[in-house]
């Protein structure tokens, strides 16, 4: 088998069987095949697509690139939830222990804040204590014990991802549909869930600008998922405006106890209950998705699921009091407050500009070796669709330091849009795809 | 600049500028550039093309990576042809002294056999003492002396080209009209020629083998060749069939020296004169093709193409004793006679087939290190469209061995086919392309 012949039937439009597949990855992976054969297979890729067949090989051979999770001898099932990531997006933090409190085992492994968009492990950390880096026993232990447990990725989880993802990024050849299939999907399934939802973000703050990108990427994930033997099922939600009230990493998990406590602004409430609710139908512990969403607003509401994630973070080396302490407290003094420019109604707070301002506050970051800070972010008073009056405050903006602000300032005020009219309500759900 | 934008840009159909060309291009050749970023830049430029303006600008810097021929102090005008490559093409050989007798100076710079395809330089150092590793100061000498000279490319010659294209080759990005078109007309611009005139062959036995390729790329040609101030001419030639009666080295020579007394075959003098005729509209030694093909006819007949062509042999260190003793004679003792299996009329002899049992009789090669042979081909007795008769000879075959007989037999069967009616009469000048 020579790469070149392969490359070329891609590049013609052809379909590589398994066997093809596996020569070039694990060729890329041993080091045997030189990366100039692998970016243009790549970009072959790129232009050409794979069918599901392709997809679902590359991302099985992908998959067993590295160490997968063994979560024999724990009762299931096992179903996780990913996000393809957006701004203000805590929903993992808050659905985990809902799910979990509705029986069934959420193994989550998440990842850290880059560019525009949060990170749940960074979230996570800003509670005093709180460990991410997790061993595989006491992924499994924690599993077990409380329902559901947070983990980051190791490096020997798919390092064929990584060494794919590298060569990508400077090939321009990320785009690509069933790359980013592959690279979602093998490092989920190595999480040893058999059910899994993805919350394909749609937006201007999401890594999917338009609907129609956000569904092929959700109808790739599903029918690649089906093709390998899983559950799956692809709910596409809009990323225009930051989801919630605050935008942080303490922020933000002071936004999901109050979600616990049944006190959580509604638009994330609807995003947060629709997936974890199809987390139950995927389990098999629900018939339907209306008497899933039932299951969640009683586990919220008998304070079961707030019960889960106190647990949670007490088994993960956080300090509760600590943590109760800080609510409401922890924020930087190195602040501004975002006022409305003019009277008539909030149109537009641009989720991108958000974010982006977020990487000059602290909230985020530029490349994975810059810090991260706990108490700076945004606290909005105003989502799209209130009524302001010109002087009104719209939100508190907290930096790392005072340079910060004046970087974040200008993006913070662009983001901004009042107008004369009240906007169309806009669709948080925009579709969803199962494959059950 | 970052080379993942300009792949990026190229990818998503933009036009790069001079600068992001030279920018990769320089950075290619100097190293500074990993090869996996211009693998991936070849197979967008793959997907995307390039515009006659980026196509002249990669020409230009390719072109100016090397020495450039300087041909000053020597009077012109100075005219090349270059072929696309065929079966049984010695076209070179013949139509360069009758240029050269019409006034026009021929700094033919050739290449050597590789796969199906012959090579200029192999036909002539079949001819004994024949040198065709001249330096410049040689080959200006000779070209000054005796109005055309033929070499092969040093190393320094566009070492862009050689590098690019030993990646292209491994990547299969080989097959794009720009990159082709910036390859082949960066080594003709370097010999120093203000006008070329492009024999792009098409058919089987031809690198285009369909007339919307062929077309493609003699107007990119064309199109690039006028972007770069050149005088260009394309002229799109049938390659069905060999072309002319032989095929081998030393017996391309024999038909040469036919041609240049008047008895050529006929398909092998048209397609020289049109060609030859085009070199000196180009050049501007006739108004008009017509007017040029008597002129071109007349240097044949009155025997100054001829004198030329012998002055050159000479010149370039070739005996002209030992030439013409061969000629007839120079036959390997390894032959079989390929018969007519009916009776009917012939109507196909594949050049791709032909041009492929040459390699193992010795005609051509697989690789750049193998050794080729003069006293081996074809001698053909019958043309696609000569009536036969079962059994009657229609080609003699001469290989460098017993086994390369075998080897090469079942495909010079399969190239002959015979059928009841007379095939439709081909065209052997399918259109021709001018930007004077």
């Amino acid at each position: 088998m020579r790469a070149v012949d392969l490359i070329m039937k891609k590049r013609d439009g052809g379909e590589l069987s398994r066997e093809e597949i596996a020569f070039l990855v694990s060729g890329y992976v041993d080091g045997s095949l030189p990366e100039y054969q692998v970016s243009a297979w790549l970009m072959s890729v790129f232009f050409r697509g794979m069918n599901p067949r392709e997809t679902a090989d590359l991302t099985e051979l992908m998959l067993r690139s590295g160490d997968v999770m063994d979560l024999s001898g724990i009762p299931g099932p096992f179903v996780d939830k990913h996000s393809t990531g957006g701004v203000g997006d805590k929903v993992s933090l808050i659905l985990a222990p809902i799910a979990a409190a509705c029986g069934v085992k959420v193994p989550m492994m998440s990842g850290r804040a880059l560019g525009h968009t949060g990170g749940t492990l960074d979230k996570l950390e800003s509670i005093p204590g709180y460990r991410t880096n997790l061993s595989p026993a006491e992924f499994r232990d924690f599993l077990r014990a409380d329902g559901y447990a947070m983990t980051g990725q190791t490096a020997r989880v798919v390092p064929a991802d990584k060494k794919l993802y590298a060569l990508r990024d400077v090939t321009a050849t990320v785009e690509s549909v069933p790359l980013i299939t592959a690279s979602i999907l093998s490092k989920k399934v190595a999480e040893g869930a058999e059910s899994l939802v993805f919350d394909v973000k749609c937006g201007p703050g999401a890594f999917m600008k338009t609907f129609p990108d956000a569904r092929r990427l959700a109808e790739s994930l599903v029918d690649t998922g089906k093709a390998m033997g899983k559950r799956i099922v692809g709910v596409i939600t809009d990323m225009t405006e930051p989801l919630g009230l605050k935008v942080g990493n303490f922020l933000e998990v002071e936004e999901s106890l109050d979600c616990l406590t049944g006190k959580g602004p509604a638009d994330l409430m609807e995003v947060t209950y629709r997936l974890a609710a199809w987390m139950l139908v995927a389990a098999g512990k629900a018939k339907g998705v209306e008497e899933a969403l039932r299951l969640c607003e009683a586990a919220v509401a008998e304070g079961r699921a707030m019960e889960l994630f106190r647990r949670n973070v007490r088994t993960q080396g956080g300090d509760l009091a600590k943590m109760d302490a800080l609510y409401g407290k922890l924020r930087s003094p190195h602040s501004f407050e975002l006022r409305a420019p003019a009277s008539g109604f909030v149109t537009a707070i641009d989720a991108y500009r958000i974010g982006l301002a977020g990487v000059y506050l602290g909230v985020g970051r530029n490349t994975t070796a810059d810090p991260v800070y706990p108490d700076v972010g945004f606290v909005f008073e105003r989502k799209v669709g209130d009524s302001v009056t010109a002087g009104d405050l719209v939100a508190r903006v907290y930096g790392k330091d005072e340079a910060s602000l004046a970087a974040a300032r200008p993006l913070v005020e662009e983001a901004l849009t009042v107008g004369p009219a009240a906007p169309a309500p806009r669709k948080l759900v925009l579709e969803e795809l199962a494959a059950l």
